[in-house]
């Protein structure tokens, strides 16, 4: 009996395999021979999945925006608005090693998505994914509390200025911002929607 | 008579043409010969300079945060101490296209520090650098204004988070986030620190 290959598996594991490359080497470094060794494949079965670099890169990348999307809609609320919207900006927010190696991968092709147009539509989405999830915040927070005098295009800005600067933060200075750090700096933000 | 030249104008062309390849092609496509090209001089001339790549871009992301002090020793504050911290912190914000470049170089940097060990010390200055301008903001803030209850170690994280994320966003979307929403955003949260 022929052997049964899972090939959303397979490609999800090659995905990982690019993440493992890029944080050990650098996106740089992400050859397909590499990639094919970190996977444990043969260079051949990588490119029956993916016949070029720039395909695997953009799958690889996908799979990040899907697995924080995934994330949010499996979460399960609970408390004030105030601290379900902490709960939901967390999710953006590198907290565990899981999410750390993903978003270590997605900052590098962000700078290099700073040169090569193709990758901007992928990370213009993901982008607008964490806007969204502010904008969200500040609607929500603005209709519970007071908010009189506030300009909400300007509020949502900030408030995404500051998790896109924290995520930043905590991946370079991981042993500075810690995920109680995190915690404090975003209740803080958010207290100052109110 | 031999040409006199000016060694450290050279290496300055050489590293603002670092900056350019990085802006057009990325910071993978920064070879000896682009760069060399870029600047018009031939590859044995660059390598008088800068005998290997490595040692190319470190003096090149040293002109970036050269530069920046510089263009901080040379500022001339006028206004309310908020208005001279906010003068400062438009420093370390891609407000112009000479620092749109810088940033942008200094930005991919960032990135290839992350799995570039030997980059990271050059890095961590830079990012202590900004964070004393933000240490300062909220000492100055809060000796002239209230603060009551609020933790400083926070605050400066918080302002750092932003002043970051701001960088970011008016890099990867200049459309969006112009010197005025730079400006607005960072007077706002200026405004929470009172």
């Amino acid at each position: 009996m022929p052997k049964i290959v899972d090939h959303e598996k397979q490609k999800e594991k090659i995905a990982e395999a690019v993440w493992n490359v890029i944080h050990r080497e650098g996106l740089e470094q992400c050859t397909v021979r590499k990639i094919a060794k970190e996977a444990g494949l043969s260079a051949g079965s990588l490119r029956h999945y993916f016949p070029n670099q720039s395909e695997l890169l953009i799958y690889s990348m996908k799979l990040v925006t899907n697995r924080v999307k995934v994330r949010i809609e499996n979460m399960r609320f609970t408390g004030t608005p105030a601290e379900c919207i902490k709960q939901l900006l967390l999710q953006l927010l590198p907290a565990d090693e899981e999410r750390r190696l993903e978003m270590e991968a997605w900052f590098s092709f962000t700078a290099k998505s700073l040169s090569d147009p193709a990758l901007r539509p992928l990370r213009k989405e993901m982008n607008e994914e964490i806007y969204s999830a502010c904008k969200l915040a500040v609607e929500t927070l603005s209709r519970s509390g007071a908010m009189p005098e506030m300009d909400a295009g300007e509020e949502i800005e900030r408030l995404y200025a500051l998790v896109d600067g924290l995520a930043l933060h905590a991946l370079l200075e991981p042993e500075r911002i810690t995920a109680d750090k995190i915690d404090s700096v975003l209740t803080r933000q958010l207290n100052t929607l109110k």
